[in-house]
């Protein structure tokens, strides 16, 4: 018997790349905001008090809590933070899904839903989109662990209208329905509303894309009383203090400044729906996207040398091999400079 | 069938009470340092660009592992750091604490071990203290599914010598041994040393007490390479970025200057003993500290009522309930002031 015998085995999960390299660097690659988060972020983190930092954070982010209740208006006993959505998604697979049955999520989806379901032991099964890439929900018939998905979708940014989650969450009281919000701010509705009449409905986001704070790490769930008091109990038995007093300032501060979201969202959907015309003026062919990213691919063209190609020239997007996925490059949406660059190399690209 | 009944039901870990009252309030409850963090920590945190944020913090947080390194001369790939030593030893359970044998722990010691076990579903054993509350590492004969204490044990203070941790280790072969040094800083001598020569020690240490950064939440854990490479594809299974930017920023500058620590490390031992002294003056019992606090109790005094009487006085003190911990109070060391403030309290305190 040696120590070794009791390690955990797992493939983690890998994220986008982040470039230490020097020279010019066109980050596409991890869905970023191109522009800076609201000016009061920085006021928030000039006023910290690095004397403060001797003590303990406040345990209940009691601030994050407040911004979100009135920006939102959800009442602080149905808001969950942690640092960043999978924080707050592996927390719910720990709270949420502990039964016999399988969890089931879309085959083309954010990956780490699969990595979690390693971690934590929860039988899973997927379900493909359909041929237009989009979740249906009459595939999702039967009685499940737990049914999850992103909202918009990714990596392929397809939106489920309002009307079709709600479907989703009504006709399976039997388990927890997560859907991840992460790139709502992009152009969906959010199914925050929902959240007042399905006890089993939890809706998470982050301040990490729509408000420029992927550095600051700090997301949310919205749910009811119940699915938020299960998720604080299994934080509590975890780490007492997640979210240092920066991130309690600094996402406080972002939270409340909705003209800073409104206005940064504006730009991206705005640059997204001109890259996605000249995409297809170029032959890409890609689904319409509600986030901040476009999932473009072309017949005859492999995505993986077109990946390869834009790497060599310090433009990093996302590739995700397998069967449709490989297909097509994940491409986040820059400043217009970053955008026009792009639209050149492959105006330039002969493949191999 | 019915999503609550998937529900994941855990009794979580209390922390120490974080007063939101008004008034005076001497807070000797969390063993916070009751000294400003270093000068270098203001200035990491002026100099952090908020435009920055934007962007995901360095997943490797190559700069607190490059200082960790400098500082302690350990290699960077025998170093893991979290939100805290909590999230280091919530990730360690998860990362070698896989096997079918108990996991033993002395029974008066950190009560988040017990939550752990819970949450994960590991098994464990309590093993009493001695007489002396010592931890007699004579009592830990058997095979084990791992070992685990801290030192200084929380909440007694004792040291346990580094050659009886030695002792411990090698006689251990079966399971990793994880030596939880939160409070070494305050007159211990740390067990680094021995993860070159013990592939299956953990030794975990926390800027939150002895480098005054408990609001800032980092901790991290020295050990062989296959620990510490375990410990990260556990953790980049349940969340890709831990550490936010100025989490990164602030403990680099903390972990470097090592004359901060000494000086206010130095003020507290200084008060420490003072305290110890005047205590045992008064007819206090308590065994010998080497951490920030001291474990403090009187015949003919119960601890649960004095505790009340002092937060009612609005100077808050932990009291652990329970078998032996309940005669005794568990006191932080504060400035000279507050713990004036302390005696003084004790010296007019008749009881009920």
């Amino acid at each position: 018997m040696s120590w070794e015998d009791n390690l955990r085995k797992i493939s983690p999960y890998v994220a986008g790349e982040q470039p230490k390299i020097k020279g010019r660097i066109i980050k596409l690659n991890t869905n970023e905001c191109p522009y800076p988060p609201s000016p009061d972020v920085a006021r928030a983190l000039k006023e910290l008090d690095p004397s403060d930092l001797r003590l303990y954070p406040d345990p209940e982010y009691t601030d994050i809590r407040l911004a979100l209740s009135e920006v939102y208006s959800v009442p602080s006993n149905r808001i969950f933070v942690g640092v960043g959505s999978d924080d707050v998604l592996a927390t719910s697979f720990m709270a949420f899904f502990n039964g016999q049955r399988p969890v089931v999520f879309p085959d083309v989806t954010y990956s780490f839903y699969r990595v979690w379901c390693g971690l934590f032991r929860v039988p899973y099964r997927l379900i493909p989109l359909d041929s237009d890439l989009k979740i249906d929900p009459d595939d999702y018939k039967g009685e499940w662990g737990g049914i999850l998905f992103p909202n918009p979708n990714a990596p392929t940014g397809v939106l489920m209208g309002l009307d079709r989650v709600e479907e989703l969450v009504k006709s399976h009281p039997e388990c927890v329905v997560i859907c991840d919000e992460a790139y709502i701010d992009f152009g969906g509705e959010s199914a925050l509303s929902l959240t007042d009449r399905y006890e089993n409905l939890l809706v998470v986001q982050t301040t990490s894309k729509s408000r420029s704070l992927a550095g600051l790490r700090v997301g949310w769930a919205f749910g009811s009383e119940k699915l938020i008091s299960c998720l604080s109990d299994v934080r509590n038995s975890f780490n007492s203090y997640t979210m240092n007093r920066p991130a309690i300032a600094c996402s406080a501060a972002a939270i409340r400044d909705v003209e800073s979201l409104k206005r940064n969202t504006g730009m991206v959907i705005k640059t997204r729906e001109r890259i996605a015309s000249a995409l297809s003026e170029m032959g890409f062919d890609m689904p319409e996207s509600s986030a901040n990213f476009v999932f473009c691919g072309r017949k005859g063209t492999s995505a993986q040398d077109l990946f390869k190609a834009l790497r060599n020239d310090g433009i990093f997007v996302r590739y995700f091999p397998g069967d449709r996925t490989g297909e097509r490059l994940r491409v986040s949406i820059g400043t217009d400079e970053d955008m026009d660059e792009f639209l050149k190399f492959l105006g330039n690209y002969k493949g191999d």
